[in-house]
């Protein structure tokens, strides 16, 4: 990874800007500037202000999201701050272009304060077509994303959040149906009560998971703790340990069938997972070091094994979700972004894999397959459709 | 023009955005994945977090500027909102493009609050390397302009203030040149103590004509009117009518050897030209209808005339200016764009015409002449070192 490091330093110097912006309209001559400028431009500006849905139809309104952070929760790095966020941001706009060709920038702001993100979200939202948060921390972000989606008419979608939980369903889909178990047997147990943690554990109780542990950095999630935690824990007791026990993840683990870890490096032991029941699913994502590596969770007895790294099987690679998920959802001017919008994505990266091609190492299709982002774009779109949330 | 209108509905129909955001960086594999994203994106992220000069040298943000709008005074159309002025920001994205290399983004903004949209750009400000206001309504872009420019340590520029100033001023340094008057003996009309209007008056008034008069729509600005002016207009009082006389248009005419029109069609009639000094230089830029037109100006005897128009000779195009404008100021990383880099603009456009190829009819540069906005950016930039504002 050093060599990543040094070579992504030398090759950033040499791009300033992993993105740039370029011409569609052509501007060769005075006639093109009379078209695409004054006094032509007039006349579309005039469409639009007579309905302001027209954005879409005459400008790029209807494809370009905004990649919008504060700085606060930066990969591994943390509150680094607005500048030395961008990198990343542009890294994400340009997955946006390469994966779905969706048009995105980024937008670093110089507040923490959730009220004036939220604020500064909403006077610049008539320039996109939609907003995707991206490494705001835990749980201011939930608030903000809320907040947006609720007084916002465009998609609003915190990555960090629904992103991995997204993938991580596609993969417990297709890892469900290898070892043929079914979803209301199993057991799930989480580490990590964060953006990630939370949207994951919503996100496999929707789907049908029933029996769900959930593990802050203190242990596990109690009713009988909630003084101790913040208002997405408190949502989570509604949903997990339904017996209220006082388990450690050891102990927790021998009732789990699938484990999903969205927490820190080293939480498991290979004792842990070899306790776990028969033929268990481990999706291990802390980065760049997983909850437990994933030899030795393969060694450890695990049948599926996932993490968040491209050098290994499975990897739960977020890009799989969000280029497409826009795209659908922009391609039919959806006003938002549901939970069953989400769940078709899931089913859309899931269904990639057919039934015979399923194998234990290949239940999460590659962040290269290059039918992802259409097949999911798709199935969010017909799903925006169904639930009337499309404007077009 | 009809042709125009019809043509730039279809067009921007078909084109749906002007601009898009391409891929600098390549995304063929997992390779070029590791090293524009994660995890070698941290590298960099470390860099700008110790020192956040360093995001000019690892991002786009030494050459992205943003075109901020909030839609109320677009074109000649007015305050049509913040979507619909997003055809004419697309536009102007692209001339910076086009003109200059520089990246550029439209931002339209759902406020018109002037404290709001100042607190709204500041707070997106790391995002950018500078910031270009646009079609926002007089007297208030003048506050916001002024606000910023105090409290951001990047470039803010307000293209209808400045842009039209400096192409007229450059008209005027090489319309002197060629009738062989002297700046410090000439008296200046001016029609408009708008956006622009105000920035001619106080950027010819900076180069050194010294008799001026400044008519708004109910008449000539004096002294003892003060009780019903804008502080915009008020500040004209203090370098114009320097007898405070109560003059007519027609009666100020008769002394004026240059007049600039940045106000309303048919302002001028052909007798007030005809009874301006020997040699008289007239620029009527208002839009898209001039304040005379070019035949009538030319019969009534002005030897020099400039209008906003393409299909004239000396076009007061503002494509002249703010993308070399802009180019100048980052290429130095300079924290603000002052008086006299703007005056260097101008003296960078007009140095374009040498002194044996001016003629009546060329007195201002093509607004395709490919050598305009590398002079003016030269010009710019080492007028920012002069001033101790460079960052390199």
């Amino acid at each position: 990874m050093g060599n990543y490091y040094e070579k992504a330093l030398e090759l950033h110097e040499k791009w300033k800007g992993k993105i740039s912006v370029e011409l569609k309209a052509p501007l060769k001559d005075k006639e093109d500037l009379s078209v695409a400028y004054t006094p032509g431009v007039a006349e579309p500006c005039r469409e639009i202000a007579k309905d302001r849905n027209n954005a879409y139809k005459y400008t790029w309104k209807g494809n370009i999201v905004a990649v919008v952070s504060d700085g606060t929760a930066v990969l591994g790095l943390g509150d680094i701050g607005p500048e030395a966020a961008l990198p990343v941001m542009e890294g994400k706009a340009a997955l946006f272009k390469r994966f779905a060709g969706v048009n995105a920038i980024p937008i670093v702001l110089d507040t923490k304060d959730p009220k004036e993100i939220i604020e500064t979200v909403k006077r610049m939202a008539p320039t996109f077509g939609g907003i995707n948060l991206e490494d705001i921390s835990a749980p201011r972000c939930v608030e903000i994303e809320r907040t947006l989606i609720e007084e916002l008419d465009i998609p609003v979608f915190h990555d960090d959040q629904h992103g991995t939980a997204i993938v991580v369903t596609a993969g417990v889909m297709n890892a469900l149906k290898l070892i043929g178990k079914k979803k209301e047997d199993v057991t799930l147990v989480v580490s990590g009560t964060g953006a990630a943690g939370s949207s994951v554990i919503k996100m496999l109780h929707a789907y049908g998971i029933r029996s769900i542990y959930a593990f802050n950095v203190h242990g596990i999630l109690r009713k009988g703790d909630m003084g101790e935690y913040n208002f997405l824990e408190k949502e989570l007791c509604e949903i997990t340990n339904g017996e209220d026990e006082p388990l450690a993840l050891s102990e927790a683990m021998k009732r789990a069938d699938l484990f999903v870890g969205v927490s820190a490096p080293k939480v498991l032991t290979k004792e842990m997972v070899a306790s776990m029941k028969k033929d268990a699913i481990v999706f291990a994502m802390a980065n760049p070091e997983p909850e437990i590596s994933y030899e030795d969770a393969i060694e450890a007895g695990a049948r599926v094994v996932g993490t968040g790294r491209s050098d290994f099987p499975n990897q739960v690679n977020n890009v799989l979700a969000f280029p497409g998920l826009f795209k659908g959802a922009l391609q039919v001017r959806a006003q938002k972004i549901t939970e069953a919008m989400k769940m078709a994505a899931a089913e859309g990266i899931a269904s990639l894999i057919e039934e015979k091609d399923l194998r234990e190492d290949y239940v999460i299709p590659g962040a290269f397959d290059e039918r992802v982002a259409e097949v999911v774009a798709d199935a969010v779109a017909r799903k925006a459709v169904e639930e009337g949330l499309s404007r077009i």
